[in-house]
């Protein structure tokens, strides 16, 4: 055979046998949402014909369901904290064979080189790895990412072949309002196909916002949210993150239109809610317990994300596609007996190498505990807190009085009011925004982290400064992850070498990690919700009320900087 | 405004008045298939929103309906004889708001240098025309265009703006057996859009055009037919063409599995036809008599097309799609009130410049009686026939004795027996092929015709060698056509001076001249099928059984050269 494509042609044609074949299932088809029982016949990783054909090898899959690959229609991998490879060996099992990675939080911290880094470390992988250009870095003017990514970086990342637009819009204030930045990444060659973040967004304002040519959102919280997106020509990405969980409230658009124009998406997984939930099989399962007919459940998950990025080989079970296929025993569990991707079950996933250079990003200035003291008159002044709301990311905008020591404001166990700061971590500034939160219920020690949306700095929280600075200077002889600290002692720590953002472990390791960090929090009297993803979004300068970064606190509601000290 | 983008915003924000609010009507959704009792904001041709808004001026829809323009998903332009802005004077009334053509047989007669001169003759016209780059020229080696198109002259098609990808992919045995030729073409950057041909195709053959990336046909017959090209992830593309009427056989898969992956076209359809049945319309007409919902019938007029063909701004109403839109009176007849195409009502419709290198298409040799004469000995010695089959453009492959006279085989209307000829026409090089033709009726007289599938020389058939010869005369004179002659005189004629193929003339005269030379062909004794478009298609070569080109009679089952000496 002159060509793959002769050879997939004499396969199809039953001249040559196929590398493999998948017999007596009954396979969906996802243009007519029909079981056919039918072979299909596989040739080097591509679907050549369904029918009867023969193979050098047979896979039986007699009295079970074969379906396309799960797609994840957008995702970021830097919430799984794992490289690509390591979530790839934990979703492949679970029927995953694609995924569409908005990779900002690595941006924020490496800029385009970490994408290109990680766009080539995905390129062998046995999992499809998309990714949209980062459109939003920095989140806004009041947080600090190594460098902003700007408009010619959006241009060579969209020149990148596994690139396929332009990632969530998150700036929708800005798109609304028509601001030339925003719409000049707009009309970027390449970038007619974008991904929309409108949360809590209306009326004619949605309008604007979808006639900038933004067509999906994964925003929307209920089903009337859901039914005016897709009435604006919106794909409605049905988003399960392990912070915010929107399954059971969008289904019921599933029931009242159909299918189209609705897919499945994770947005933000920790490892531990994947190894625990599943990943997009788990949302099938939901989906069907919730009384979704499971070929609406399967079209969501495979053949709809593909569509909607344009994914044209991908998705189904037809001549032509990848033989990207998950067998099923059933359609209740979800659980897989058998993924193939591109016709092979993945056995070995090689590790793509790990360069030094993104493994050294945490540089910040020296640092000591006077650097977390925070002068203060003792006349009465009353200071801004953030308010922690129990297993949400917005806070509370709280004015109290600090308690006092020695002219300085201080943490109070007592009151419940711990300290906590943003180091710069990128150029080495020694910038530290400073300020006090309620409601953690810390009585003693740090935690800290360089996870910290989106710019990725180190935020520290914590009753005692020594103990704050050690976390930093911890953080920073690791090259990143998240620690806690007691009496000058590491209690617990989870290294995230990678940009600060990501384990060069595996996922026993990590989640191991995570939750013997979780645990010291806990110990030292953390009472909240999941201790160090509050952590991760309390310098999110986007998200109401009160929120904190290395330039200082943000009120997000006025959205500008404010001094600590109230009005 | 400082960009037509931030003033579509404004709009849709409200903060700036509408160019245009269609108001009171009931609006069609093709997302949520719902009829949102709704006003319609355009600006700039675009719609801004859904809501309430206020414009500059207000377009009552009250108590009708508005639904996106209608589009056609594959047509041959030339079939119609119309110029493009003919054309859309005849089809937007209609609600046909674009067309996604391939010009292939312009292509044969005028070369790329022809389809770019179309393109850009269609580009400011009120109706979007949209190619696809003709993958199949020639048609079979039998046939004679003006040259052939290699694949050099697709890329430079594929280059153009409004190129979608490859047109019908007609050589599908070539395309199953893996050519090396058409796997080139499919093999093109940007052909990744390929529309497909695959008459009589089945099981593993249809397998394999599909597995070469082939996703749609429009070929299918019958609802089983249908049905084997969706599962195996084609298209289907539902014709309705004036001599392949394949509606009412497929409308039941709509039935059977909904609208998706289905889409209306018209292929080849005759000006009188249009006139008279209407064009997207009298298909979504026929389609909801015969017992399809409306709203689906919509859905395959308008925006299924449009995502075949990925024009991700048309045949939806929503924000930041093209305000094409059609407003219908009732859900029945289809028979627009009102059309408006990016938001005008079409008023004055410019006619394109037409050069004079398109109308000099005619090139042969000096022609004579003598070029018809048929040597033929009279002992017995049989001939192959082109036997007319009613109504249709297969024909049978007789074999019979010819009359002969002075040592020449000679028509014989009493055995119903003409002579039919084609006179290469392209390059002038005198190549005449020549043969009989049984089950025409003619008793007088020739008929001749410059459209000629797919090379497109001139086919004449007649009773009389002097009145065949001065209808090849006539042809050359006017430029091109079809003409009726009977006695040495012009019964009647049709010129189509660009080409040989379109009229740079009104429809009304068009279809009267081409009535008035049907008219003539009965006088002569025609009585079999529609004249002219029975003559159009003796010459294409890849139809069964028996048909005639300028290189002499080809047995199309066989795909060889035959002489007219039988066996």
């Amino acid at each position: 055979m002159d060509s793959p494509l002769a050879r997939r042609l004499a396969v199809a044609r039953g001249d040559e046998p196929a590398d493999l074949v998948v017999r007596g299932g009954r396979v969906f088809s996802v243009f007519t949402r029909e079981w056919l029982e039918t072979d299909v016949a596989v040739v080097d990783g591509w679907i050549a014909g369904l029918g009867e054909y023969e193979g050098r090898e047979t896979l039986d899959a007699s009295g079970r369901f074969v379906v396309p690959g799960f797609i994840d229609a957008h995702m970021h991998l830097e919430s799984t904290k794992l490289l690509p490879d390591e979530f790839a060996r934990l979703v492949l099992p679970l029927g995953t064979t694609a995924a569409v990675l908005d990779p900002h939080e690595l941006a924020n911290v490496l800029g385009t080189d970490g994408v290109h880094w990680l766009l080539d470390a995905c390129a062998d992988l046995p999992l499809d790895f998309y990714f949209m250009a980062s459109s939003s870095i920095p989140a806004s003017p009041f947080e600090s990412p190594r460098r902003p990514l700007l408009l010619g970086d959006l241009e060579s990342l969209l020149r990148r072949r596994r690139v396929l637009g332009v990632a969530e819009m998150m700036n929708f204030p800005g798109v609304i309002a028509g601001d030339a930045d925003e719409l000049a990444k707009i009309a970027l060659a390449g970038s007619s196909h974008i991904d929309g973040h409108a949360p809590g967004v209306h009326g004619k304002e949605l309008n604007a916002y979808a006639a900038a040519g933004i067509r999906s959102d994964h925003e929307a919280l209920t089903a009337a949210e859901g039914r005016e997106r897709l009435r604006a020509g919106m794909w409605l990405l049905i988003r399960e993150a392990s912070m915010a969980r929107n399954l059971h409230a969008l289904l019921p658009l599933v029931k009242e239109f159909g299918a189209d124009w609705i897919a499945f998406c994770t947005d933000d997984r920790d490892p531990e809610d994947i190894a625990e939930n599943g990943h997009i099989n788990g949302m099938i399962r939901e989906a069907v317990a919730a009384g979704v007919a499971p070929e609406d459940a399967i079209l969501l998950a495979s053949h709809n994300p593909a569509q909607w990025h344009r994914l044209w080989n991908l998705g189904a079970i037809a001549p032509g596609y990848r033989a990207d296929l998950v067998v099923l025993p059933d359609l209740e569990r979800f659980e897989p007996d058998v993924v193939l991707k591109a016709g092979k079950r993945p056995v070995e996933i090689p590790r793509p190498e790990v360069p030094e250079w993104v493994k050294h990003s945490v540089r910040i200035r020296r640092i000591e505990a006077g650097d977390f003291r925070i002068p203060w008159r003792g006349d009465g002044t009353k200071a801004r807190v953030i308010g922690l709301v129990p297993d949400q990311v917005v806070t509370e905008h709280l004015v109290e009085e600090p308690t006092t020591a020695d002219g300085a404001a201080v943490a109070d166990a007592a009151r419940d009011l711990a300290k906590v700061a943003v180091v710069e971590r990128h150029l080495g500034t020694g910038r530290i925004g400073l300020g006090f939160v309620r409601g953690s219920g810390l009585r003693r020690g740090a935690l800290a982290s360089t996870v910290a949306h989106d710019a990725h700095n180190i935020v520290v929280v914590g009753v005692d400064d020594d103990d704050m600075t050690l976390a930093v200077q911890r953080l920073a002889e690791l090259g990143g992850g998240i620690v806690a600290i007691d009496g000058g002692e590491v209690r617990a720590e989870l290294p995230l070498v990678v940009a600060g953002l990501l384990a060069d472990a595996p996922l026993a390791d990590v989640i191991e990690q995570s939750l013997a960090c979780n645990d010291a929090a806990r110990e030292l009297g953390w009472s909240g919700a999941t201790p160090f993803l509050t952590l991760a979004f309390l310098a999110l300068s986007v998200i109401p009320s009160l929120k904190i970064t290395d330039r200082g606190l943000v009120d997000v509601d006025r959205f500008e900087l404010v001094p600590l000290e109230a009005g």
